[in-house]
């Protein structure tokens, strides 16, 4: 199977990548412009006479036609991991998540590519709450330029499968974190505490309460559904099921850190920044059905992935600590 | 009230004018590239010293920002009317719905306008056969460029007014008829007709069953909605609430183009073309609570609409030759 990963560089992508080497039959091709995309993350791979990299750009569609010929199967996980970017630049994720993606399917039609894996995300479902949003939850009304791309990209996909004979699963992530993010609130807060071990800014007022999944549970999640579920367009959230707010992860990260006595300083407001959704609530039965369930709780989640940032290892063997 | 109405000289927003224009105080702009617009459907407006016409394409945003400069209200009309040329122009219904849609917001934004009505449609919907969709239906999965661009297009409109404080009426209509089409079902069998009135070829095998609603009742389900519904990001249904085959559609222009032996010749398979939804059901409860009902049934709409497209008088009149 010769595999395409758009963002294979990035956090999910290069874990995907990893995974996908198991099989020893596997052929895999990164696409990847590392705007975020980091090279130590697939640099193991680079010997690998089965590992082809390309960089360049989703929006080089001449560049992207040519890549993609004669490939099998695409992952697509290249997206704007700024969501709080587009407030003074409004077109990134139409950019970067809508036209991107046109692309990407447009490439595959022409060299008659028809299975495609997508990460959307809880954006789509917009800011509603407490309301546990189901895959067919609607109105679809997001917050964020982030989550319309998701949306507009969703539909693109869908479009492409009707019209086009394509195959598409299509994922609703919760707040994804492990060993090579890129970006997220664990990540910003180590970051901060390095530059300054005294004090925390933290977006917004603190309580903000999200669902945050591990990498590694993620990329089992995608495996299951792609084994199981062979609809036209397969939708599916994918997310621990429980919550944590900053505030906690704030205090995960700072112990972690070994630090104490790091005063926190709020930005203030309900949310973390104009289009961040404060609240997000997953119902999880379709995926729980289908036989996958989170192995790690949004806590543990969240301690994992900060150890594995900070580079601390030995991680399961001192999972007790988090109990 | 200051106006910019995009698309305003084709079909619907055409007949917005006239209807804004009802208002003596109001002042309305024209935005249209003229793609399917049609000058003779403005021209009466063009003497009066409170409409203005801008020949201008949506693609160009330095035009765009400065036309809408110092209005007060955006009626956002203008959309690809050739659904199914998506299958040879990808890129149509993105370029012409998404990214569009998304330059209009963007002008609003820097120019601090606040308010837009946008004509969505059942296509965001999918091919989910007779499922009655209302509002709140998901998963949106549409069968078609033009569907997907619609559902795009709500998601950014949706995210602008989320991000920055605009207002939103989103309306998701069936097929609309009247006097100023330029496109659809009886106006492609007109055409047709005229070239031959001997044989029709209906596209599909005409079983295709769908809900046509009048353009003057979509225009007063959009004033009342204005009127009553005051969210943030408003979502409506607007149809007639009942359904007629694409025969019947033959059947009622063979008649009123006073024709008899028409041949018809059908294209076959269950849809028009691919990406086509060949049954349209809408649940209309949402709108129906507020206070709008059709005036005119399924039928009632194509025949009005045939006979003012053949430029038959009096039509109010000869109502009781439709029952």
């Amino acid at each position: 199977m010769k595999y395409f990963v758009t963002g294979g560089a990035g956090f999910i992508g290069s874990t995907m990548v990893d995974k996908l080497f198991e099989d020893k039959d596997a052929e895999v091709t990164v696409f990847d412009n590392f705007c975020s995309g980091q090279m130590t993350y697939i640099d193991k791979h680079l010997e690998n006479k089965k590992f082809k990299l390309v960089k360049g750009d989703l929006l080089n569609l001449p560049l992207l036609k040519e890549s993609i010929k004669n490939h099998d199967f695409v992952y697509h996980f290249a997206a704007n991991p700024d969501i709080a970017k587009a407030m003074v630049e409004t077109d990134l994720d139409l950019r970067l998540g809508v036209i991107a993606t046109y692309n990407l399917v447009e490439a595959m039609r022409v060299n008659n590519l028809n299975k495609i894996v997508y990460t959307s995300g809880s954006g789509v479902y917009g800011d509603v709450g407490y309301t546990e949003t189901a895959e067919d939850f609607g109105p679809l009304l997001p917050s964020s330029m982030y989550g319309a791309s998701k949306l507009g990209a969703e539909g693109i996909i869908s479009a492409f499968c009707h019209m086009f004979e394509m195959q598409a699963w299509i994922f609703r992530f919760a707040n994804v974190v492990g060993r090579n993010q890129t970006h997220g609130v664990a990540y910003d807060f180590i970051r901060k505490l390095k530059e300054n071990p005294n004090k925390l800014l933290i977006l917004g007022d603190g309580t903000q309460s999200k669902s945050y999944v591990h990498v590694d549970d993620v990329i089992a999640a995608v495996q299951l559904v792609l084994e199981k579920s062979k609809n036209k367009v397969n939708v599916y959230n994918v997310a621990s099921g429980d919550y944590i707010t900053v505030k906690e992860i704030a205090d995960i990260v700072t112990k972690e850190m070994g630090l104490s006595n790091v005063k926190y300083e709020y930005s203030g407001g309900d949310r973390g920044w104009k289009g961040d959704v404060p609240i997000v609530r997953f119902n999880l039965d379709k995926i729980h059905i289908l036989g996958w369930k989170a192995k790690y709780s949004s806590k543990d989640s969240v301690v994992f992935s900060t150890r594995e940032m900070l580079g601390i290892k030995n991680m399961e063997n001192s999972a007790h600590i988090l109990k």
